[in-house]
């Protein structure tokens, strides 16, 4: 076992290995650490307290916004998945079965759940009768299991993984398609207003929907590798799974009729892209409006000066927690000043207040705030107010930094080789004119791995919603097989 | 299809059919669904919408007494699961199997979690080195799944069941017995300030215990048909998960140390207690603690009126929201008052406020509150306070009828014949001296099917915690065999 200290240090560069790099950023902050089963995690207190700010706003918006919490069986019959062709064809070889219980075989294998459309669907069918019961809105938190046989990335990569997903039933596609809107800005939202982190809206190519959708809707996150994350996604279902679980009802006019559908869901892959973004070669790196520390408070004290600077930290920190800030004053014995900081640096804590005798004599406060480390000092008296500029100014500073590092990212290209050379030497994006023909993202995914992740679209809503924007120019040809093109699409890696 | 009004309507009796009176309120009330799976529910919005605050409550008191949350993966190898006798002997019974992963068969079976300590322990023994990790306490809020054949339960028997889990580890064994009295003390609470129902605390029979405990505590609460629901139950592990999973720390003195564990978990069956206990011939009856909607307002009024009285029921649900209540107007159109008036009760909204032409005129409003439907009339001007007090004052109806049928419901008997005449008679609990021999209790259970469902504890921490009460009288002979007896215990039918 190595000494404290040394565990403490990041040792991988994010710049230079960052595969290594995250996945030790990840186990030494306290987020996560590995299972004993290849593919599963165990999340630790840090890492479930930020899934917990993700659940706290998401959450509060879905209420506000008509939504209602529900909880389904985890175990769907197979014959439930087998209803709708498209679901079972997309998940059937990644589904954990259930075949035993107790000691009997059972008679009809129990997958367990994927993604919960084939179990909510013949309720949701039980629960509409009138145009009355709609628009019906529901959303569960929990677990999915997706048995694939990648390697393990907490967050990222896992057979099981946290999420919420959303089910409604709507009245008409219209419906359906405003419904899409709001929950992809709410995820545009929580990326940008609480992860920091901004991202681009669009939808998936057609042959890389969800199974069963007519249009999947997703937002697209820039990591600072040039690879870019699936952030959370936002389908139209059209009638695929009302037609397949007959969720029908009566009109104003005594008419039955068949309902729309949507689902929506977004994962702990956002702690994922979280971490990635912000953090750096000293650790976690966390915007203050997901931190469950946003504040640390070091007193560094001699023998004589212990009761003053440690009175004068104690009376600043209840300051602080009064004014709402979520402050922890480190006051333990047994640790010195130099790993204290180290500590809360690796574990994201945006901003530190060091008070010594010095600062007890003088009213004042050292202010130490990442990412940067830029240090200043604040008079006692404004604390409040500095400690909220600080905490703001750090936000930006993130918030900034990500966004100039997406806006430097998105290039054009008129050719295969141009796509794959910008790929290759600057990662990002790459928005281009495209036919439409999966056969021209399989000619450069084959040799590059990039794909297409996101097609901007037209507008959001009327006749026109879920059409991919067209180039500016009419005369626009497919950058990778010179045919008319009539769309834009962003080729990129992806996690 | 039954008609809508007569679908609103609870058929049964409580008192004469309460099995098939709980299921129709559970359905009817919009609490839960039975799935297509035996043994499986689907919980809707407003049987979550209970969860949820459950959950609130418990989770606020558990992050201000130290726990963190945490999640584990749901699976747990076989060969895990194995490692501690008592649990696998305990559960293996009742576990479901994954052993296909998409198209193979895996080399390892793995349990659908039915409890988790088996692969909770082997990470508490790899983050607890030190004295200074010490306590450690995880807490999960999850579903678990026990395969048990028993006739499916809205909340009561499930196969799948949702909950949480707590997991601490202590440097010794008081620590330990703290924890567990500090958890039970939160259940206790949770029941009586929040669900309105006052429970019995005490120990588990020795033979009755959690598998691998040494002492299993638990909050017992007696329905209104005569039979205990065990609300809660909080584990003193000792050292024997420690042991099997190698939970070690080193002491101050640089000595390595074994730890001691607890574990402890309330489920949604603290639902199912909260729907029996109150609930009546009406519907579902909820205390406003706990009640998703404390007040709805019903308008009521005829064409010319109808402005006015709109205006004045949503000025009178802007006060009452402003002041915190969780208010609800109900201005359908296309319902009338009396429909209105039986769904919110079978809803179990406590208070309904009845505002027509003639409380506008007289600035009035009509008060009618569960759950006895009495009614009164409160002056506008005081309405946020009459309706403080009316919610008060349901609270204290609902307690005061619950602990009153509790603290009539304790008796004492002197032979085998006197505790099943009394089982058999009023139910209840039969509180008896107790030799503390399994054979005795077994002879009980052979012919009325009540058990021992709780032993009253001598003290709480000191050196004597966990030990039984002692019979008043020193020359005390067990009411089954004659023989002395040290202890006493609660016989009593339970769910």
């Amino acid at each position: 076992m190595s000494s404290e200290s040394q565990e403490l240090g990041i040792t991988e560069s994010k710049s230079h290995k960052p595969g290594e790099w995250y996945a030790e950023v990840v186990q030494k902050a306290g987020l996560a650490d590995y299972a004993p089963m290849g593919g599963f995690i165990v999340t630790k207190p840090r890492g479930y307290a930020l899934w917990e700010r993700i659940q706290d706003a998401l959450d509060g918006w879905f209420k506000e916004t008509g939504v209602d919490n529900v909880y389904f069986p985890m175990f769907i019959p197979e014959s439930f998945l087998e209803r709708e062709k498209d679901i079972v064809e997309g998940f059937d070889p990644e589904v954990a079965w259930v075949t035993q219980g107790g000691h009997d075989e059972l008679e009809e294998r129990l997958a367990v759940r994927p993604t919960s459309e084939s179990i909510i669907a013949p309720f949701m069918a039980d629960w509409t009768r009138s145009h009355r019961d709609l628009p019906l809105r529901l959303n569960q938190w929990c677990s999915v299991v997706r048995w694939e046989a990648t390697e393990t990335k907490p967050f990222f990569r896992t057979k099981e993984f946290m999420w919420q997903e959303g089910h409604t039933a709507h009245a008409d596609s219209e419906g359906a398609w405003e419904e899409v809107w709001t929950r992809l800005s709410q995820y545009e939202r929580v990326y940008e207003d609480v992860l920091a982190i901004p991202v681009l809206r669009g939808k998936k190519p057609e042959h890389d929907k969800f199974p069963g959708a007519d249009t999947t809707t997703t937002v697209e996150a820039l990591m600072p590798d040039g690879k870019s994350v699936q952030g959370g996604t936002s389908h139209h279902l059209g009638q695929s799974f009302a037609d397949a679980f007959d969720i029908t009802y009566v009109d104003e006019d005594e008419d039955e009729r068949t309902a729309y559908t949507t689902s929506w869901g977004l994962s702990w892959r956002a702690l994922g892209a979280l971490i990635m973004t912000h953090s750096d070669d000293q650790g976690l790196v966390l915007p203050p409006t997901i931190a469950p520390t946003q504040v640390v408070i070091v007193p560094i004290w001699q023998e004589d000066t212990k009761d003053d600077v440690l009175e004068y930290s104690q009376d600043i920190a209840d300051d602080l927690e009064d004014a709402g800030f979520r402050v922890e004053l480190d006051d333990r014995d047994e640790r010195n000043p130099g790993f204290k900081f180290n500590e809360h640096e690796l574990n994201g804590v945006p901003l530190r207040l060091e008070i010594g005798p010095y600062e007890v004599e003088d009213e004042e406060i050292t202010l130490v705030h990442r990412p940067d480390n830029e240090e200043s000092v604040a008079d006692r008296d404004g604390i409040v107010d500095s400690v909220d500029d600080h905490l703001e100014t750090i936000f930006e500073k993130l918030y900034d930094t990500a966004e100039e590092h997406l806006e430097n990212n998105i290039r054009e290209a008129d050719s295969p080789e141009e796509i794959m050379g910008t790929i290759g030497k600057h990662g990002g994006y790459v928005k281009v004119p495209w036919c439409g023909d999966e056969a021209c993202e399989e000619a450069i995914k084959e040799k590059v791995s990039a794909e297409i992740v996101m097609q901007p679209l037209e507008e959001q809503g009327g006749t026109t919603a879920g059409v991919p924007k067209a180039p500016e120019d009419d005369d626009a040809v497919c950058a990778v097989c010179g045919e008319p093109a009539d769309q834009l699409a962003y080729f990129a890696k992806s996690y």
